[in-house]
């Protein structure tokens, strides 16, 4: 299984870490925005190609450092059609560099256009009986708001496709709980329905890690919802946004993974990305910065597992 | 308001429908894709080919029928690159058209990240001081899982930029209920949580249609829990899928309106571009049939209001 593939190139590299590769035109240091200016004009063109090779550079200095990397799709949509293919660019160079793509997307939908997105990024799409690749990677990240018709067609391609998923549980984010800590007539809340609704998909496709195809995405933010959620899916990863930036630390982290020391995987974006912001760092510096916090944020994690 | 925008054309043409423009290459009909494959190749830019002229045909026989269209982005990523720009391509034919544009996304992340989304398709980007348009649509549809966080960013662009979007509410899968249905320990249901929530988004957005930019996804395929929502969103808009092809009827879709006759737009997808494969049609009148479907829906809607 994938997760299995994942697991080892954590493993391999001892680091439990992915770097999201989420570049707004302002994280990309002058240098570069200048030439691609030069070149293309500064308009959507010359973003992304500066938005390109600011990314080449954090995956040239990080590829031996972490053992995957997490573009936000957002990020890149926002520049429109230069913007994506910017990205199938990065997911291809990314891959190309031995790393495992995690692509962050939370698409979700009803079962018919669920199926359509998984063949996009997990599955193969068909044409007239012959099959492609749209916009290939290892593993997508999936809102389960519209139920389990919705995620279905994903873990499908998982299973047939040897991909994963990540399926939003509990957010990062200050608002999260607004829906997703509501306590439901049973006493459960809603992230520990959805965590269960996970682990019941997880079922199945345990691969030679003990882990299975369905993660979940669990905010570095919440640690207390951490430590439930990590015992109702003791066999998914826990794909863990909120390090750095958003506020979380290492402790807060620790109740993701489990006693093996596995079983969690944490994202940090601006934290690597904008290394070069902080400290002495000149902007020519970017990717050795960038891989300083990468190694710095690796023994911090190791540090408390 | 961009809403008053919709009321004006659904008034115009007497219509409160919304043509999805879904196109899996399988609803291609055979002459166009024999085309396309010769010209580009039996690929992903043939099929991507393929659907443009498909879509060309249905907005050509439609635009003077129905007020809106909505692409399902999902059927566009799915092909790659050729199939994104398709959509653009799309896009921009429709608003040349005179049609209201509402693009099925389902975005949702949390803060700064919506913020990207938002840009990419309702706001500006910007890159270093120039405002540019990456994908702009009139409306596009929201998924309110992260809280109000993540959905503040969408509205702030509809104030600012003069759109709309709907928010999920109740879908129209089969799944829905698993976690929309779920009952809190105050008595009342996720969706009607959701809705108290996009009713207090919309306070501050109405226009003078009477209506808001923030509406809400109601499925037709609920009529029972439409009677509840109207209630609680009096002046949101609602974007009625399941109409046709998933089971709802016109009785089924009456519960969405309000008692002036508005406040939904209904959608149906495959029904209308699939009109062609049911009785006596040839599928070079694959237009004509959509057409004939697309006035047979509005009588038959206009029937119930």
């Amino acid at each position: 299984m994938s997760v299995d593939l994942l697991v080892e190139k954590i493993k391999a590299k001892g680091n439990p870490s992915v770097a999201g590769i989420d570049p707004k035109i302002d994280y990309v240091p002058g240098f570069i925005k200048e030439k691609a200016y030069s070149e293309y004009g500064k308009n959507l063109r010359g973003a992304s190609e500066a938005i390109w090779q600011f990314n080449k550079g954090l995956i040239d200095a990080l590829y031996d450092v972490v053992p995957a990397v997490k573009p936000q799709s957002a990020f890149y949509e926002m520049y429109g059609l230069y913007g994506e293919e910017v990205l199938h660019r990065t997911i291809a160079y990314a891959k190309e560099k031995g790393l495992y793509v995690i692509l962050d997307v939370k698409r979700n939908d009803i079962g018919t256009t669920a199926e359509a997105y998984s063949k996009a990024y997990l599955g193969k799409v068909e044409v007239d009986g012959e099959l492609f690749d749209a916009c290939p990677v290892d593993c997508i990240t999936v809102n389960p708001f519209p139920g389990s018709d919705g995620v279905k067609p994903f873990i499908k391609d998982c299973v047939e496709y040897d991909k994963a998923i990540f399926t939003l549980a509990k957010m990062s984010n200050p608002s999260s709980g607004e829906l997703q800590d509501l306590v439901t007539d049973d006493g459960s809340r809603i992230y520990e329905k959805i965590a269960k609704n996970i682990n019941e998909w997880n079922e199945g496709t345990i691969g030679k890690s003990g882990y299975g195809a369905v993660g979940a995405v669990v905010g570095a933010t919440y640690p207390e919802q951490a430590v439930t959620l990590r015992k109702l899916m003791p066999k998914s990863y826990f794909l863990v946004p909120g390090y750095g930036a958003q506020g979380g630390g290492a402790e807060g982290v620790k109740p993701c993974f489990n006693s093996d020391g596995l079983g969690a995987i944490v994202n940090s974006s601006r934290g690597i990305m904008c290394a070069y912001q902080k400290g002495d760092w000149k902007e020519e510096q970017f990717a050795e910065a960038a891989r300083a916090e990468a190694i710095r944020m690796k023994d911090d994690l190791n540090s408390v597992l």
